[in-house]
């Protein structure tokens, strides 16, 4: 943290950090109480200005009443109050309409006060934490009226996704960003890739000699990707009904850590060598069939202890009565080149299923020229727990301790809330901001990357839709429909259930 | 346990184990005890005669009074009493001379008395708990007098290291013994082969994918086998100065973990087949020259907190003021086959160091094409700590947790005592007698082993003693010589010392 | 050679041959002539008595008519009939039985009348070429009347199969010979074993860093050795009926080549390291079942061009009308070890076929990630052309020469008759009668080797004698039973016809 | 070649050939007969328009006097000749400077005169067979007057090297072309490129599954790529002073040579895809540095059959007397990845040396656990030969033939000439116009290509020409400097000289 000041202390001039969208939630609840958190731990460059824009005609108190509940500033510490008052200060607000030129102008002229200010050109950050329908509108506007002056300045847009319904959509968003800003100056937020554990894959790849020499198809069987919720629409099921669990989730955060998990080693860790790798991975994987995914969608539980669980996804009254609408999917993928070529790589997410989780799962072949009793030995498998609990651990087989010769699963184990205990994990955003402002790229999704993405998902979803697909059905709380499981064992995944990981604090 | 005295109970008839050397050291502190807890946890087949053999004119209750003190009998513990009481009742006691026949016939009487009452042939173990120098007249009688009446009986003779002195007196030995047994009536004791983790060994090499790939020259750049004691030779130093540490512990003890390191993935594992299998490796080792060694003896250290570490070896009054034998010993040894071709295996043991430790650690090479900042990756390297505190653990970089992209040393872990912590480990002992009685051969030293570890270093033992060479001296309580570490430098070991491992119930 | 010769030179003292059916088929055509060529090339020792045994009444002159016209002494070369001549004088001949005394007391006689001569005691080398019949009184009576006189001669007993019919009848023998020899002292013949390109596969295999890496599991889809005859019992099937080709070339020829090919390194070249490894191949083989095995019996082709091809196998007269002795066999068998398992050896002898030849071909797998045109790359293949025409050849993929981008088959090519021009391949009986004299044993077949060999393919012979299983029909001249080319495609053969070797002597 | 045919008739349209420089050397010997052969065997498009531009004032005419001589056109052929007419119908020739506009002016109506005649838009091909020093005014003019007018019609432009001296210029011809053109408009030649063995370099590779295995660090002892030339400058070093060996060869054709040797398989054989592999490579190559390389230059040989070789380089009479340009150089790099990591790459090459040849050589590390008698292994190595007489050989052991068990090197081989007698292999140009007409563009250099070579290169030849080092001297006719065996020698190159192959037609 300390050598992270220090690079951030090198941060020379004004910064203005401008969130589009700052009356909105997304803004109140993520944004602002990630600035806070950076501004109080010293994270953000000295001179940062903050303005917020939005169409509501407020002012800088409105805003801070939005957002300051979400700020956990502790009422018991004065210096931290005082910091928090600080922060505020360094905020203003614009209100002004996303497609016309005067708030736009407004907001450069505010911008230039900065830079007259501190006699230097601004480094100027927009953050489009906004509907997609207004992406184009607010993306033409700061390019025609907003732009940084030159020398050591720069200017950068954020935008969240969705990136596009569809191939079709998305390459018009693509090709309307790209006609206004170079594609270092864009940068598409995808927030797993903030992820503590999801950063260390590189490390826990490519940083041990151990792992590289079974990295491959002649070694693993089987790579499961999963994103498990234990909750359901909450009755609000309006949004999600319009993209569903794959747009939601498997292809965009899945799919980044898919890449992750399958690319080469990059020839160096710039951000541009290793989204080139992840690309790379992309373009061997062909568009997923429909005998390639299985979708679900849950029923209510009778016996749920909440009302969310004790309503079925039709039931929620804001969504459509006959919606096929996947709240589950499993896909099976294959990287056809020659370190993947035949594994299976299951993405697998769902909503109110038997447990939160999300973790890679890399499972090893069979011993070959096994010795030991006929079934006896296991599977070894390493597992990356994304959240909650971050953990990596091997499952693997030992001489079950005592007399005789017999072997039995047990773990090697790196639980981070035992080994690291006093160690602040930040979160994805807060991560992300900093990159933002340190201008490192590889943690946004670039437009080739999001070109193959859609590639691979759009055919099945336009399939799913066109045939109206009924999902398999599964009750709230269980681990999804059969069909998934049935899918992952024909592709060579054997889930033997008989090991239980403990975390080593619960031992 | 449970499936363990199920197949004890299957031992049928009866079953006589006769101790000679009944009054001496061994026998009461480690034999007698171990028969007992055998008999106790009902691991005892259970027609078990003891007889005590011994020159010394003594009765049972001599005998008992000998071991009962080590025996750790629960003083609260009614049934415990009455079960030792009951164990006692198995023994007897015989008193006769090693070299002539008539306590032999007596031996054969009482051993026919008990086939008389079970009316079947006996099984008839002999453990020879004697000085070197009567091995050969205790076995001949034995074959003269003591065998087996066929059926489904057997004969077992035990015996205890020293095997010899040198390659000459080891083989007369082994044709002694092979003229009057046949091999798989020959059981020769290795105490560490009944370690828990030594046994483990086999198990992680061979039940565990993810260890195969990297198990090889490719990837490690070292194997080290340690053995380490914090204690001197507390004034008793005779006995060592006539072996010295290389024939006390280098040559037996860690050239058997080494073979169990390298050998090749046996054809099953029946006992001919693995020793098949680490006579294998022991073929492609040449023997031990000066430049690959590295010996020491241990001085004073006026400030050691006992008498022990403020003795020196020559200052022990049982040691010759000009003795040059080895407490301490490197030795960097090759495998020159396929898999282990140019890896320096270490082999290091010594007295009067600076912790209690024996372990097996394998070293990776570095990562290969690394794109991390110079010198941030740390090698891997696999401990299989053997004692004290059993564990298995992977020393392997991640991601240092929080924010900024660098890589940290950290370990994936495995400690018995917190994830077996209800488990009882059997001292190694139990396992062995437990292992004769089952005639389970493989923890046990075949001849052609014996001939080749002392063809090894039978070699490096004559030059030493012959050249009068001095060894390295250094402090009890130190790591022992520098020139220990600088030859294992020169053979690619790097030792960086900034990893240092907590176990986690000290986290 | 020279080297060879000067190897021989060596030999010191006398050398007896005594060659037991001296009247017979194999003594004249091939025993007789081998040793004359070997006296042509100096490689016989100097001082070598070959005394002929056998029951006939007869004289060296009758025996030399036997032999002579088989040795191909070049008329033309008075210097070669001198030597011949030579040969010849060294030759003696005893009449007797093979199972009483007189007989052998005589030969050793003979034999110590040398031993005088040279005052010095003869090194002894028994060939038995008579029937199985009689190999245990003939090898009862040299262990009671002719062994050596000790010091540095030796007593070598040879024989040749069939060693049994079974499992059982092996045993028998095996343990009939233990008892009198040592094993050292056996020579079973396996006369593949002295072919250049088997005796080759050790060097390809050791000797080649290229090879290496690819030698498993994870590259070979499929091993395949091949014996194939185009002729069939030439009306003289009733020897070959009572074994079949099972027995006759599978169980042992091809076996022994299998070994070779799946064998791990051995320790070093030495004989018994070598064949330790052989055995270690065999035990990780079941025995063979119904559904690894296809076998077929030929029946006429009208269209043949001479008698054999237009006669069936069952039309031959001394055949019974309703045999099901195979005349063609294809087993599939597994290695379970983990360099092999999985991939499938077939074995694949026959009479009667389209072609003479006996090759092992090592099929790659396909290549993983392909990105050339689907179906455009074939898979690599190995070929050791074990007869005729011994040659080296890699099937691989290459540019298709001249314009565009295409891949197309060729090979790379070593055919000895075409790069080794001047050299004579001596025939395998030179070499193993030299190995014989020299006391090398690797080409020799261990009593552990038949034992485990007999283990594999007693119980599908058992079986197939037992349901009078019929063999599947193929015509004279034919590929064999087409059921054949399905067993080998269904283990993941594939037989892509595309590429037709061309020696290059005929490009 | 018949497929090659149909594909290009698949031609729409009309083409144009630009040939800037028509009236230079480069023209008339290669471009012009090269368009001719194409011509002849049909591989031009239907409709191609060849227009020659140049300063000097001449007519087609002339301009087919120069280039005639060179066509090789059959004079018995009359079928030929005619074509040979018809080829020359499609020439014109337009006289005009390369830095005004008129002549591109004319230029482009005489394009257009075409368009309006086959009432289409033509395909447009500039040929920049000019110094370098006019590339940039050429190229300016060519995008102000002559790009094509869309449709399926396109603008392709095609330079020669030099493509700049140094890092700077070259960056300065890259920038100038990347704001005319984009980077697919844009082939730059390296006619190395266009060989057959180079291009199979990709389809032996990747197109074969017993190649991958060992092609990485852990198999392979170090990589060769030479060229060499058995003449010198033949008194016309004027114009090779100013460049260098290194300019001239290593930078460009051994470079390229190199990338494709060591590139990881690409995700598809699309030119882009390729070129990101390649660009991989050379981004983990350090520049070179002085202890990297030896350069060397060449003095008379006074027994030198011709003046050529009695002429040292500094006698050249265009050559200035002090001149430290080399004439031969050995460099040696590092792939600093995780495939070649410690491998060293050798670029050799020079001038006025023992033979003629450009090759590939894959020297393959010893064999691990050798087996064999002391150094009677050598090394594999594979061979790719480029010219002349295009091959592929693996140098193997085998055992000696005959008698006994020795290893000695023999080859398998693949000899195009006696394999593949009948086929023309097409030269470079010709291949290359081929694609430059089809579009293909992995035979071309990109601009990061180029823009990493310079940076490996240009530090170097900095500092070799700011510290005047001196080459090391060689005598014409000679292996080069010893220097050069040794910096090879030292990075672990072992050259035995063992072994000499032998064409098989010459065996």
């Amino acid at each position: 943290l300390e050598s992270l000041k220090k690079s951030h202390c090198g941060f020379q001039g004004p910064h203005v950090f401008v969130l589009f969208g700052a009356s909105g939630d997304l803004a109140k609840k993520k944004i602002y109480p990630t600035l806070w958190w950076l501004f109080r731990d010293k994270l953000l460059p000295e001179n940062t200005l903050i303005i917020g824009y939005a169409r509501s005609e407020l002012n800088v108190g409105d805003i801070r009443k939005h957002f300051e509940e979400y700020c956990k500033v502790r009422k018991d510490d004065e210096q931290q109050k005082a910091a928090f008052e600080e922060f505020v200060n360094r905020n203003t607000y614009i209100s002004g309409k996303y497609d016309t030129d005067e708030g736009f102008i407004s907001l450069n002229n505010a911008i230039e006060q900065t830079e007259e200010l501190y006699k230097k050109p601004a480094k100027r950050l927009f953050y489009l934490a906004v509907p997609p329908n207004v992406f184009e509108p607010v993306s033409a506007m700061i390019s025609k009226h907003c732009m940084d002056k030159g020398g050591d300045a720069w200017t950068r847009v954020v935008i969240e996704k969705p990136f596009g319904h569809d191939d079709v959509s998305s390459k018009k968003l693509s090709d309307h960003l790209a006609k206004l800003f170079k594609e270092e100056q864009i940068y598409r937020i995808d927030h797993y890739l903030g992820k503590e554990m999801v950063q260390n894959l590189v490390i826990l790849r490519f940083g041990n000699r151990f792992i590289s020499p079974s990295w491959n198809r002649e070694h693993i069987a089987a790579i499961t990707i999963s994103f498990k919720e234990d909750f359901g629409t909450q009755g609000r099921g309006g949004y999600f009904d319009e993209s569903g669990i794959i747009r939601d989730v498997m292809q965009n955060h899945l799919m980044q850590i898919l890449t992750i998990v399958a690319m080469e080693k990059p020839a160096s860790l710039s951000p541009e060598d290793i989204r080139n790798e992840k690309v790379k991975v992309l373009k061997c994987i062909h568009p997923v069939t429909e005998k390639d995914i299985v979708v679900g969608q849950y029923t209510a539980n009778p016996n749920g202890d909440n009302d969310d669980s004790r309503t079925g996804y039709l039931e929620d009254s804001q969504v459509p009565k006959d919606s096929i609408t996947p709240t589950f999917a499993t896909a099976v993928l294959h990287v056809n080149n020659e370190r993947w070529d035949g594994v299976p790589f299951f993405l697998r997410c769902g909503k109110a299923l038997n447990e939160r989780k999300a973790e890679v799962r890399i499972q090893y072949k069979d011993v070959a020229g096994d010795i030991f009793v006929e079934g006896q030995l296991k599977r070894d498998e390493l597992v990356i727990r994304v959240q909650p609990n971050e953990a990596v651990y091997m499952k693997l087989m030992t001489k079950k301790p005592g007399f005789g010769f017999e072997a039995e699963e047990t773990e090697l184990d790196l639980t981070y809330n035992s080994r690291y205990k006093n160690i602040r994990l930040p979160d994805a955003y807060e991560r992300l901001i900093c990159d933002l402002l340190s201008g490192i790229q590889y943690n946004f999704v670039r437009a080739d990357e999001l070109e193959h993405a859609w590639r691979i998902f759009t055919p099945i979803l336009k399939t799913l839709e066109e045939k109206k697909t009924k999902p398999h059905q599964y009750i709230f709380g269980s681990r999804g429909p059969e069909a998934s499981d049935k899918l992952m064992h024909e592709h060579g995944y054997i889930f033997s259930g008989t090991y239980k990981w403990t975390p080593p604090n619960k031992l």
